[in-house]
This record gives C-alpha cells, sequence and structure tokens, in this order.
C-alpha cells in the first residue's frame, strides 16, 4: 500500500514537473513513465489516461500554492496593499530561481496549460478556471480589505480581483517569453493601480 | 510559378489557422499537408523543418496584425488614450467573433506560442520577443504622446509600455481560460491606469 501510494505520487510528481518545464502536448505518458520509472502498466492502474492525470497534477499545483505562497502573500493578515507586494516578491523569487537551476523561466502553471488546452479540452479548460479562482478569491478579499482601510477608492471589487488576476499572468507571460525574471520585479508592483469602476 | 507561391501560401496559412485554434505541439506536418493538401515532399521544398514554418507563421502573423489591428489602434494618429481603447474595442470583436463561429477564443497567436514553447525552443522563443517588440513599440508612443499631452503623469515609458502589453496578453490568457470574450470587454479599459514611476 504505501509503494502504490510512492509509486502513484511519483508519476504525479514526474509529471507535474515535466508538464510545467516543457508543455502538456510535448510530454507523452512513454516519458513519464520512464522518468518515473513506473510501468505503462502501473500508470494506468492509477489513472485512467493523461487528461486523468492532468486534472490530478493541476489539483496538486493548486493545493501546494495554496499553502504556500498563496497563503503566505495574498491570503495572509497583512495589510491587503503589501499581500500584493509581498506575491509578487515571492512570485519573482520563485521564477528567478528557476532560471538560474534551468535556464528557463516556466511561468504559472495554470496560465501555461490554460493558454496551451483551452481550446482543445473542456475539462481541462474547466478544472484551470477552478485553480484560477483559487487566485481570485484572495484576491478579492484584497480589494474589499482595501477599500473599508481606504486604501483603494470604492471599485467593483470582483472585475478589479480578476484584472489582477489577468495581469499577474501577463507579466509571467512576458516574463516567460523574454526569459526574464527582472519583468516581474519591475512592472509587478504596478498590480495595485489596477482599478475597475464600479459600472452605472 | 504561381502555382508554387500558391502552394507555399496555402500551407503557411493552414498551419497557422491550426497553430491558433489548437497549438503548435499539438498540430504535426502531416496534419497541415492534409489539409493544406500539399504532399510532403511539397512542404519540405519549402520549409526546412515545422521550426521554420513556425518562424513563418509568426512574421505572418505579426505583418497582418502590424497592417490591421495594430495600425488601426495603437500605431494609429488617434488621441493617444483612445488609441488604447480602440484597441481594446478591436480586440474584444476579433475575439468574440471567433467564439462564435468555433466555440473557443483563441487568445493572442504570439503569447499562446510564448507559453507552450519559451522554455523549450530558443529560435522560437527569439522571434516571439521580437513580434512582441510589434506592439511594445506602438505602446511606448502611446504612453509618450499621453506624457505630452497631460493625459498621463511622467512615467518609466519602457516599462509602462510593457506593463500594458502584460495586461493585454493577460486579459486574454483569462478570457481565454474563461472562455468567455466579455472579460476582455470589461477588464480591458483599465489598461489606461497602468504606470510604471520611473525609478529613482
Amino acid at each position: 500500500m504505501v509503494k502504490e501510494i510512492d509509486t502513484k505520487q511519483n508519476i504525479l510528481d514526474t509529471a507535474a514537473a515535466l508538464f510545467y518545464m516543457q508543455s502538456y502536448t510535448a510530454v507523452g505518458v512513454a516519458t513519464i513513465c520512464k522518468d518515473a520509472g513506473a510501468s505503462k502498466g502501473s500508470f494506468f492502474h492509477f489513472f485512467n489516461s493523461k487528461q486523468d492525470l492532468a486534472i490530478a497534477v493541476l489539483d496538486q499545483f493548486s493545493g501546494q500554492l495554496g499553502a504556500s505562497l498563496v497563503a503566505d502573500s495574498i491570503a495572509s493578515s497583512l495589510p491587503p496593499l503589501e499581500r500584493l507586494d509581498r506575491f509578487i516578491s515571492m512570485l519573482y523569487e520563485a521564477q528567478k530561481t528557476y532560471v538560474e537551476e534551468t535556464g528557463h523561466l516556466p511561468g504559472c502553471p495554470f496560465g501555461n496549460v490554460a493558454v496551451e488546452q483551452a481550446t482543445q479540452d473542456e475539462v481541462i479548460r474547466k478544472k484551470i478556471e477552478e485553480c484560477l479562482a483559487g487566485l481570485a478569491q484572495p484576491l478579492r478579499n484584497v480589494v474589499s480589505d482595501a477599500i473599508k482601510n481606504g486604501d483603494m477608492p470604492v471599485v467593483d471589487v470582483e472585475a478589479t480581483a480578476d484584472a489582477m488576476l489577468s495581469y499577474i499572468e501577463g507579466i509571467q507571460l512576458l516574463a516567460k517569453a523574454r526569459n526574464d525574471a527582472e519583468i516581474i520585479r519591475k512592472l509587478g508592483p504596478a498590480i495595485k493601480s489596477i482599478a475597475i469602476p464600479v459600472e452605472n
């Protein structure tokens, strides 16, 4: 039983790293099995399909980021605008470390799969929507709290949180396109200036 | 000779549409040839590799967008902030039309390939950087002109243009993840509030 859990977790971790540093389509089940030291039989004992594995990988990323980056920044008890600064700072450090260790800036694990799969796989697209909601919700709290504190004018909370999430995705995309983490450090703080007024 | 040009252009247009609505990795040379009604021999007469074709596809997108969307909005002679509004409005209409016609929102042809290929193919990543520069330059002019007109405070022109470009990519990414063009219409206008101050 312990071995079963280890094998499943090993396949998950291997796939997560391969999908993240390459892409979902570029990495096949054969490669995942080879790198994880697992047989195909073992793979299909744990996962019905590569899509099934992708959903598990996205859930795992969501849980890990929720318990680390998100918990320590946008979902923390810091003053609201400091939560945003801390998020940008942690994101920058994490992406910079990837560049130092691998030569490449991988960007957002949800944004990556969204861009690659949203027009092709509706099950994966819906899962990403759910994962992104896990970032949008703490951002809504940031915006609400900032309005209460007088740190932001009264705005459309949901739309402003979505705009901030878009900006977070966008600076990672540009940083990935230029393979330069400095983009995140330099552009990131402007997230605090993004505001969508309440529609009349 | 005319037929040669037609065949090459047909392969290019077919690949552009397939890469854009699916992904670069998902679409192989065999599929492109089949859909274009061209032989593999003909394909490799015009293109050395799939990567070579990808570069040609990106150049074509860049030329087409430069002569249409970009020319009519951010590179137009409208007042600077109106250029941004017009860009967002045209982008929204274009992406909404894709959703109506295909059921899917494809997003940015450069952002898509950047996210998918930047960690894997340095030649393609560098080409995307060049294509994105074709968007960043007119945005710099928008920011410079807006500062001159007094429509924006004095900011870091290059960084602010990059931040606007990031936001354009980010709202398309979120719209693609949610398969909802309304995201672009609703969040887009906040591009005008993005400003990166000059560093001391």
